[in-house]
């Protein structure tokens, strides 16, 4: 008999879901995420649009192993998920309530640690059981994977790496409440910030300055041979260095997977974080490969279909 | 039909060596690690010792689950030994070895992740089922357990925390041959240094100077009101705390554990660490408990004799 799983990549505006059968995603679609009256609806939007591709395909009930969800905000080992912000949701039994809706077997996951997980699995990390996945996009997002599984954390706060300290000298304030996390100089945003710090305090000549710009116009500057651009991919490739060498003395992954919007900017961003990662390794994990995630957006996808599998 | 088990804590000049009926310590006794010729003989001294123990008692081989022995060196999965400086062996699969002398099936691990393994397992840990352990001895060690598991990482390096970068601004380079790694700050030797540095840099009085002294000194000259020996202790608690932070964004743990020499400083070293951790911990893990390691001298044999139990 063919299996089925279902993966669910369910964010604040969009819902991706994917049918796979086994380590083959066959279809993928999305739906909106309807947020209003604190998100009561979003679980049988779900499994009615699972329904609905059940029955579009003429599959039997049993050839479903189950669904895997990735949700944003912390999942704890229960498969209860505290405070989605961006769903309107409170504290949460989403592997009981969504496994009654739909009459599935549901897993959950935090969504960077399901993508991570679905990195390591049918991307980047193919070749891998223990990665280490940043995600560098508005924020920073991370999962950190060992022998195949999420570390999730007590607190669901496994793999928050974008929330580690890399400057105590910062004066402006993280997301978080922190001063110095790594989110606030490797982020999309952290590298216009950081981008800005630097035309603000020389005059060295630029094609960033008088413009707006990006964290790609960074790359794509420093690429092009602009010194000052170069300057600032150097400093914020430190700062990811470092933080990965820190990683490293934890986890000792096989691997780091770097993946988000920032990560487009390619061989440049992982030649100078392998630069300064080799710097501050311990010496055991001083060869540990630094790649690039694969799955880009299916990622979560991927992770949450894994998870029916286990 | 009682179930034996051996939990061996293997150094460079004794070998601890316990009998475990499940949970319990029956008996430990010592004898000595002999270096000599690579060593060469350890395993089989091991073995005997293990041996004369059966017979004495009058022990059956169906009783015996396993031996399960922790090394000082990087250990991967697979139970081999790379480069154990302090025995003189270089790559060796004690697993495969120490069960074909002795008979009897063999498992694995670094002594820091062992000794961290049998805290989470009977000891400061016992309530937990993940915990991050940092040793204060000489250096620092130390060992992550996720879900009652050691995370012993790509390259025997998981739970290295001793060389985690704190300060990249130090000049005298780590016993690693990196710069301002914990182990140089909060080690028994790091807050002996770190008192020096203090006393050269003020002319404040303390009762520290003009006198050899040891971090013992340290702590309980703060304990007794003297201004610069608190100062010293909060700044060696200062960058534990920021270390322990950094920890949690990785493995958000459920507990950190601490011990070593350094340790029995008790609820002083407690208290300003604590308060440390939580200025630059993640919101999610601000309240994750900070207490002291319990088991002393006894933890490797205990998460050795652990290892036989899977």
């Amino acid at each position: 008999m063919t299996k089925y799983e279902f993966g669910i990549d369910l964010g604040g505006t969009t819902c991706k879901i994917g049918l796979f059968q086994g380590e083959k995603m066959v279809e993928k679609w999305e739906i909106p995420t309807d947020t209003s009256e604190g998100g009561k609806n979003i679980l049988q939007d779900i499994s009615d649009s699972v329904r609905a591709k059940i029955n579009e395909r003429g599959l039997k009930g049993e050839e479903i192993v189950g669904l895997g969800i990735g949700v944003p905000g912390p999942v704890t080992d229960d498969g209860t998920v505290h405070n989605c912000v961006n769903l309107g949701w409170g504290t949460v039994n989403i592997s009981e309530k969504l496994g009654e809706i739909s009459g599935f077997a549901v897993k959950v996951g935090n969504d960077a640690n399901v993508a991570a997980l679905g990195e390591s699995w049918m991307g980047g990390g193919k070749d891998y059981n223990s990665v280490v996945v940043v995600t560098l996009g508005t924020g920073i997002g991370g999962g950190i994977i060992n022998n195949g599984r999420i570390v999730a954390g007590a607190h669901g706060a496994g793999g928050e790496i974008g929330h580690m300290l890399v400057n105590p000298e910062e004066e402006l304030a993280c997301n978080c409440g922190l001063h110095g996390c790594i989110e606030q100089y490797a982020s999309a945003t952290g590298v216009v910030r950081t981008a800005k710090r630097f035309l603000e305090k020389t005059d060295e000549p630029s094609a960033l300055r008088g413009r707006e710009f990006s964290a790609k116009t960074v790359f794509d500057a420093a690429r092009n041979g602009d010194k000052l651009a170069i300057l600032i991919v150097e400093d914020v490739c430190d700062k990811l260095g470092k933080t990965l060498a820190r990683l490293a003395t934890v986890v000792d992954p096989e691997a780091f997977l770097i993946g988000g919007g920032v990560s487009r900017a390619g061989q440049i961003l992982l030649d100078h974080v392998t630069e300064a990662y080799k710097k501050y390794a311990f010496h055991a994990c001083r060869d540990t490969k630094i790649a690039l995630a694969t799955l880009g957006n299916d990622a979560g996808m991927y992770g949450a279909a894994r998870m029916t599998l286990d």
